[in-house]
């Protein structure tokens, strides 16, 4: 039975490519891990060998992010929409055990994903409010207004903690620096769902950083937490009802998790060994450091092409808030869409139709994504916009 | 790269042992699925091939046990604890809209595993109550008390619904037939996470049953729901908070999750796929007919042995009430456990530890356990039996 496949030269947003190296890995164990004689999906996750993928996996991530003594990291089922609920639920009680008043999350609106997560805190009762919305600035989630732009709340100690999209998937935005500067005793809350890991980040200036698996680190089906200590202090189920608050279901209950070392529910430890061989291969290649030039390289190589045909191909977002991850663009003649995704395909260039909710097109381009793919990309687009302008 | 294993003799209590032939294939589409030439893993949850494989996973479930067309299957993320918060609420939720009051749910807990539900109702604040509880009979969770002995409320109608599991894990208790035939209008709730598809059910009788693949039919991150349509009709999470009630986080929202398929939020594709396969064997094999003589064979053998050495072993469950999955069993000079467990694994019979919570040994006889390795077990256990009885 053959492990090998042809390099592919996929684009999806996620679920997204991985190295076909790790992958090749992963099935062996997934068969006999480790040389036990069953695989890693069949381990207890409390035996010696599935402690051991959580612990791998998790101190591969201390070692890519220098994560401090002041921060744990930890694992949570399901994806960035479980995140929404509990990331509200638990840094609202953290607030509470901390000031014994319930107080108000704030939410920079820059995309689809922090729109969802506003939405969600909003539906299980916690009265959040939109510190930015770039799409009421710009009309399109193209942008990344800058702080003077922001309705900042004039008491601080109010907040219970400030939310942002650090990578907006379907919009194809992202941070380029730290925005919080501003508010140094605020706990800020970020999801990185796509594009951990592409970078090197200082994690002291957050009080969580989240992200699921899919998109740079492994298979759906698993998330990463990366928290500060102080917020694993947290007012009780009791207390919370007391308030009216709502209380999160124990698996997503952080210091419930924390104190059982992820397993406190049955964790699913296939996923959390993929995630574990996605790190030790980043490890290997270099570290976050050089991830982050071959990023770099990639995007610019991409971006540059497509801002050569202005009249070929539209770009909605603003030089400065352009993704790395995410190169999101629409053909101004929009008949011509099938045509492109047609003929990528024949070129064997898939994945690359923008989300349903915005049309057009993304070309995403994760850790995965190699550079030999990218420039075959490159080739391709400019064949396109050769033939087309 | 290899991917060949010796049969393994494992009797883990999940996750657990699955076919082997099942594994190759998943390791094979791991690296390229259907040869689209990307893995299972890859794929978006919405592509035509994701949506297949979800697609096919449902339908398995639906041709194996004769899902009634008033019945619905679904997946979610997590397995029985994240279960035990979200069948709460979103049962609450189906009885408020109903009746437009608030129910109460009821409970038996028969075992570890029911018991923590319970108390996750209670956590969350929905008031359970106790329909009876085999270990203020016993002592022990070793039996399954008659209805006659259970408290059973004058007023069914304010039961939102009951709820057991059918067989417990960690106590080695099975549910022989359905016990709740004294309560035709009451929703019935079954945890079957460790015996689900090893016996024909009669679904039609239950309001919800559920199961974690990580027994039977997968690996760890994902559990199968069949819910009984009409209880998909919920209070909305306004009308929930109005009544002070938990709402349920929005990727665990049942009516959500069915409109879209199972994927509202980023379903693990590969994970499903696996159960996929899974099921795709166990139809081969002549479907759950086939499966529950079999499973009936090889858990009679080894209580045969067991019961023939009453100075060695001793059964702490009643034996009306004994699981054919989890066969406990302490031997009564405890100073021996080691010895026993030690030259299991010398005799390559691994996974025999009873539960932290209860000690003694445990043989889980799920499934993919085979004939062969029962009767390895039956002799192991006889011999160790001889020699210190």
């Amino acid at each position: 039975m053959s492990l090998d496949r042809e390099e592919p030269n996929y684009f999806g947003a996620g679920p997204a490519l991985l190295p076909t190296s790790v992958l090749q890995q992963a099935a062996k164990d997934l068969i006999n891990y480790d040389n036990i004689g069953i695989g890693a999906g069949e381990i207890s996750h409390r035996s010696k060998a599935g402690t051991s993928i959580i612990d791998q996996t998790k101190n591969s991530i201390k070692e890519l992010l220098n994560v401090p003594d002041t921060h744990e990291v930890f694992f949570l089922q399901g994806g960035g929409t479980t995140g929404f609920s509990s990331i509200v639920a638990n840094l609202s009680a953290a607030y509470i055990k901390k000031h014994q008043k319930i107080g108000t999350p704030y939410y920079v609106i820059d995309g689809t994903w922090s729109k969802k997560s506003f939405e969600e805190a909003e539906r299980l009762g916690f009265n959040p409010k939109v510190i930015v919305n770039s799409k009421e600035i710009d009309g399109k989630f193209g942008t990344i207004p800058s702080v003077d732009k922001w309705n900042i709340p004039k008491n601080l100690d109010d907040i219970s903690f400030i939310y942002y999209c650090d990578n907006e998937t379907v919009n194809g935005v992202e941070f380029r620096e730290f925005p919080f500067d501003k508010f140094p005793n605020v706990e800020i809350v970020a999801d990185m769902s796509s594009n951990f890991l592409s970078k090197p980040v200082d994690v002291s200036k957050y009080g969580l950083i989240f992200a699921g698996a899919q998109k740079n680190v492994g298979v759906s089906g698993v998330s990463i937490y990366i928290i500060k200590k102080s917020l694993l202090q947290q007012a009780s189920a009791d207390e919370l009802k007391k308030l009216g608050q709502h209380v999160v279901p124990i698996a997503f209950d952080y210091p419930t998790v924390v104190n059982n070392n992820s397993a406190y529910n049955t964790i699913p430890t296939f996923t959390v060994h993929i995630v574990n061989l996605v790190l030790k291969n980043l490890i290997e290649k270099g570290g976050l450091k050089a991830q982050e030039a071959e990023n770099i390289e990639k995007s610019n190589l991409l971006y540059s092409i497509l801002d050569k045909y202005p009249t070929v191909f539209n770009m909605p977002v603003e030089k400065s808030a352009r993704s790395r991850m995410n190169i999101v663009f629409t053909i101004k003649d929009g008949s011509l869409d099938n045509e492109f995704i047609k003929e990528a395909e024949n070129a064997k260039l898939s994945g690359l139709k923008g989300h349903r909710s915005v049309g057009g097109m993304r070309a995403s381009l994760y850790n995965a994504v190699t550079l030999k793919s990218t420039k075959l990309l490159c080739e391709f687009v400019e064949d396109f916009a050769k033939k087309h302008q």
